[in-house]
C-alpha cells in the first residue's frame, strides 16, 4: 500500500528553490514563471536578546517590496498569463514549495550590523507550501490523500532542510486567517528551518529530556495515555494517532494532533501513522471549521526533534493548533499576563470546550 | 524634598479591598460603592503545562458576568448617582486600587478539579490600578507629579502584595488600546500578583543571575551603558532613569526604561530615582503618542525581584512598552513564528524606529 510520491525540483529564474509534488509524474507547461517587481537580495541578521536568552530575526528587506498587487491577484494559483506571472507554473503538480521571496531566514551570504548585542546570519530558509492548484479550500476541507501527501511533503522538506549545516530546526506551520494576519487565502502553509533551536521547541524538548531520563516513558506519550483513559477531551483515537484538547489547553479550542508512537521527526512516520495522522487533522479542522459554521482563524505548528544529527528519544512530533477566537467573532487577546509575564489566562475550561467539538460530527470522505 | 502620600485602605462592601492614595488626606464622599450584579465568588486554578514546564491560570467565573453594563458606563469614575454605583467612590483621591470583581488570582478558598495534570489553587491577587477620577486622558498624559506618585503606588503594592504568603511576584502592567482588547478607555492599570515567578521573568533572572556570576556586574546595568555610549537608540538619558529602544527590540517601538542603578524592586528606589523614572516613562510615552499624533496602543509591563524574602543582587526593575503597531493602523500579528516557535521576527530595524521616536519633541511640564 506504499503510496509513490513524485517530485520535480527546480531552479525559478531568479534562482530561488522550487519543488513539486504529486502522486502522477509531474509536468509542468510554460516557463517556471517568477512574479513582476524586483526583490532585494535577502541578508536577514539575528540579534541576541540578553534578558531572554534568544535570538530575534531582522529582515529588512521585507519592507521594501517594490511590487503591490491588486487584491484579487493569486501569486499562489498557477500562472495562466505568462504577462501576469504568478510564483507557480501551470502543471500535474499537487503541491508546491518554494522559497519566499522575502524570507526572513535564508541561506545566502549575509551582511550584518555592528551592534551593542552579538549578531549572527539569518541562515536557515523559509518556504511556502501550496496545498492545492485551487484558490479557494482548505488544509481540513483537503481530501484525505492529498493530506497524507502533504505529511509527506513535511517529512521530505524535514529531511532536506534539516541535512543542511546551516539548519537547526524545521518548523511546519499555517497562520490561517485575517485574525493572525494573513490576507492571502489561497489555501497554504508555511516551513521556516531555524539555524537554532527555536525557544518554545528548546522549552518543550527539556521537558520531555528530564521526564524520560526520570521515568523512562516519553512525556507526550504519557499524557496521550491519560488523555485517552480520561477521555473527556478526546476528539480522535485512531489506531495510529490521536487528537484531544489536552487539559493544560492554554487556547480556548487548543487542540494537539500527534502519532500515537513517539516518533521524533515527520520523516520517521511510518505509512499507517501517516494515514492516520491525516485522518486526525482532517476531523479536528473539520470540527473547528463546524464549530460556528465559519472558517476558524487558527496557528497549526508542529513541534518536532531538532535536526542536529542526534537521535532526540525524548522528543514527540506533534502539532499543536491555536484558534484565535474563544467565542464567535470574540478573539482572545494576548496581554500583560501573556505577552509580558508568560502567563495564560483562560476563563474557560478544556473540558467544556472539547466537550462542544465532541459534539460536531464530520465526515472525512 | 521627600513628598507625603496619603493612603486609606477600605473594605468594600462585597469584602473586597480598596486602597485610596493621594497627596493630601483622603477623604470619601458617600458609601463605599460596588457596581451592581451578583458576582460569584471567585475560584480560580491553575494547570501545569508539562510539556512548557509551566502553570496555565483558568478563572471560569469570569464568563459568568450577570451584570452587562452600557458601554457608556464607566465603572472607574467616582460614583455620582448611589443607584448607578461604580466601583470607586466620590472623595479627593488621586490614585484608586482594588481588588478585580472577576480575577484570575484570588487569596480566597479554591476549589479545584481533579486532572490528569497537576492542579494548584490559583492564589495571588489581581487589582485595578486607577490612576485619575477623570475619564478621559492617558498615563503619558498625567502630570509628573502624579506619575511619580504611581510609582509609590506600585512600590506600596509590591510590599504588600509582596509581603503575602501567597504571593511570589508582584506585576504591574497596562493594557492600552482596543488592538490589546482594553475596552474600558478610563485611564487605568493592572497588578497582578502571582503565586509563582512567571516564566517570562523566571527567565529573564536567570540570564541576569548567570551574567553576575560570570561578570560581577547587571546584565541591564551593563546593557545600559552600552545602549547610552552608543546613543542612537537613546530616547532619555536623565541622572537617576534611562530608556531606549533596545538594539534586540522584538516589536517595532519597543522601549525599555529602567532606573540606572540596579533597583530590584520598586521599593527599592531613592525619591530622587522615582522622580527621574516618572520622567523618563512620560518622555516615552508621549513620544509614542507623539509618533502618528494618535494614542499608540501598547503592553507595558514592569520587570522586578520576585517577592520571595532573598535579596535577588541580579534583578534590575524596569519596564518594557510593546507598541502594538508598526506602522500607522498596522498591527505587529504574533503568528506561527512568534507564537508557536518562540522567535520573534521584525522586518524594520531599531535603530530607524528609535530615530522616529528621538525626533519626536516632547513637553514634559
Amino acid at each position: 500500500m506504499t503510496r509513490v510520491m513524485h517530485k520535480r525540483s527546480v531552479s525559478k529564474p531568479d534562482g530561488r528553490a522550487m519543488h513539486l509534488y504529486a502522486h502522477a509524474p509531474v509536468t509542468i507547461e510554460g516557463d517556471v514563471p517568477v512574479p513582476p517587481g524586483a526583490a532585494p537580495t535577502p541578508s536577514p541578521h539575528l540579534r541576541w536578546h540578553p534578558l531572554r536568552g534568544e535570538w530575534v530575526a531582522y529582515a529588512g528587506h521585507r519592507q521594501h517590496r517594490t511590487f503591490l498587487p491588486p487584491p484579487e491577484w493569486d501569486p499562489l494559483a498557477p500562472t495562466v498569463d505568462p504577462d501576469a506571472p504568478t510564483e507557480v507554473p501551470r502543471g500535474t503538480w499537487e503541491i508546491a514549495v518554494f522559497e519566499n521571496r522575502f524570507p526572513t531566514l535564508f541561506g545566502g551570504s549575509h551582511e550584518r550590523p555592528e551592534l551593542i548585542v552579538e549578531t549572527a546570519p539569518g541562515r536557515g530558509a523559509c518556504e511556502v507550501v501550496v496545498y492545492q492548484q485551487e484558490a479557494t479550500g482548505s488544509l481540513g476541507a483537503l481530501p484525505l490523500p492529498r493530506i497524507e501527501m502533504l505529511i509527506d511533503v513535511w517529512a521530505d522538506r524535514t529531511a532536506e532542510l534539516g541535512a543542511r549545516d546551516d539548519v537547526a530546526y524545521v518548523f511546519p506551520f499555517e497562520n490561517r486567517g485575517v485574525e493572525v494576519g494573513v490576507t492571502l487565502h489561497h489555501p497554504h502553509g508555511q516551513i521556516y528551518a531555524y539555524p537554532f533551536v527555536p525557544p518554545s521547541a528548546a522549552r518543550e524538548l527539556e521537558q520531555q529530556r528530564a521526564y524520560l531520563h526520570e521515568r523512562g516513558r516519553g512525556l507526550l506519550e504519557r499524557m496521550i495515555e491519560r488523555e485517552l483513559v480520561d477521555g473527556r477531551r478526546v476528539l480522535y483515537d485512531g489506531e495510529g494517532a490521536v487528537a484531544f484538547v489536552p487539559a493544560c489547553a492554554r487556547w480556548a479550542y487548543e487542540v494537539w494532533v500527534a502519532p500515537r508512537r513517539p516518533a521524533p521527526r515527520f520523516d520517521d512516520l511510518e505509512r499507517a501513522e501517516r494515514r492516520d495522522l491525516a485522518r486526525a487533522l482532517k476531523t479536528v479542522l473539520l470540527k473547528l471549521d463546524g464549530l460556528w459554521s465559519a472558517p476558524m482563524p487558527y496557528m497549526l505548528v508542529f513541534h518536532q526533534a531538532p535536526s542536529d544529527g542526534a537521535l532526540h528519544p525524548e522528543a514527540h512530533l506533534h502539532a499543536e493548533i491555536y484558534p484565535a477566537l474563544r467565542l464567535p467573532g470574540r478573539l482572545k487577546y494576548l496581554a500583560g499576563s501573556e505577552i509580558g509575564a508568560g502567563v495564560f489566562t483562560a476563563d474557560t475550561f478544556p473540558e467544556e470546550k472539547a466537550a462542544e467539538l465532541r459534539a460536531i460530527e464530520v465526515r472525512l470522505a
